[in-house]
């Protein structure tokens, strides 16, 4: 049995909705960041970083989103999430996730959490004020250089496809316009449509 | 035959020293940030990002430290660079190398690079002074729950371990003393004998 912390408006929906195209077993746990719940003891010891998403396996824990993708891809093979067999075609979805988390999802995490990176108020204002250039900036790469289509990867839908809808759902929130960016936005409206979309969708979004 | 377009100082030597343990056939081609390589047009052909490293394959261009050093253990399994057999290990070890380039290397540009998430030179300037804090916050989750020893992940050496051995390379730059996280400075130290290291570094410090 898994079981998989989640917060929702968290990149954890990417690993949901892979468990959900899966058909795993698992548990959904909530954890309330507006009660501070990943700080509290009970989480620091499933996850010390105090962050979601966090997935329980059997063998222990799991954290940081690419990795639980790629898990889940190799848990299940049957559901053909990955390009298991081909260590090309798997680099270019880990390079895509790598992409995601390291840059797309750094320069979101801007608005919301500049006192990561600064004390002084005016500074975190400042990181603020540059959030819809530089998430701009990361959906133009995707859009212009990675997004190959009707899927991410192509014709074959990966672990890819949910990451990348997981942070397309921030655009209007960090001042981006989706209509600048037609393959990504059509993209999140197909995948909008997916059953296991919306099962995870509707136990994030259900309210507590 | 294999092409690895490297920066010195970069984390595309964490790349470099795989492909040396992986003893790969391989060119190692410098670009230099001081003349602005990066983004001349010759080098944005192969890598739109404008970064390095970037991994020419007979298949195309691979780009993102995790994703290329999965790819390089998955290309050169006699070299044991990673447990491709146990999906929980290996999720273990993509878990680690994910903390790296999303946070630890993150909270580092912060020091040379603020100007990509603000544009206000003294907004600039206070994510540079919190540089030692957030660095010095990454290796301690490391010291203290990432690290098994002697090696990154155990016994096994695996990709984990050049990558880690890159980042502590910049502790002192970013301000932060090794002394504070005695096991990953063992860590480093002792990266610091292996062959494969020495030629990776023999080629990045040589003078251009």
């Amino acid at each position: 049995m898994l079981t998989l912390y989640y917060t929702p408006q968290t990149c954890a929906l990417a690993s949901h909705i892979c468990l959900e195209e899966a058909g795993a077993e698992y548990r959904a746990e909530r954890i309330d960041f507006a009660k501070e719940e990943q700080k509290a003891p009970a989480y620091l010891a499933v996850n010390p970083k105090g962050r979601v998403p966090a997935l329980v396996t059997p063998s222990g824990v799991l954290t940081e989103t690419p990795a639980l993708l790629l898990y889940i891809a190799q848990l299940f093979p049957a559901a053909r999430l990955a390009p298991l067999d081909d260590p090309f075609a798997l680099a270019r979805v880990q390079a895509f996730n790598s992409y995601l988390c390291s840059t797309l999802h750094v320069s979101h995490a801007h608005r919301m959490r500049g006192h990561r990176w600064a004390d002084d108020p005016a500074a975190i204002e400042a990181m603020k004020r540059k959030v819809p250039e530089t998430v701009a900036a990361g959906f133009d790469y995707v859009e212009r250089h990675a997004f190959a289509g009707p899927y991410v990867m192509g014709e074959a839908y990966t672990i890819a496809d949910p990451y990348l809808f997981t942070l397309a759902r921030w655009m209007e929130g960090d001042g981006v316009d989706p209509a600048q960016f037609p393959k990504v936005a059509a993209h999140r409206a197909m995948m909008q449509e997916r059953p296991a979309v919306q099962a995870a969708l509707a136990v994030q979004l259900a309210k507590p």
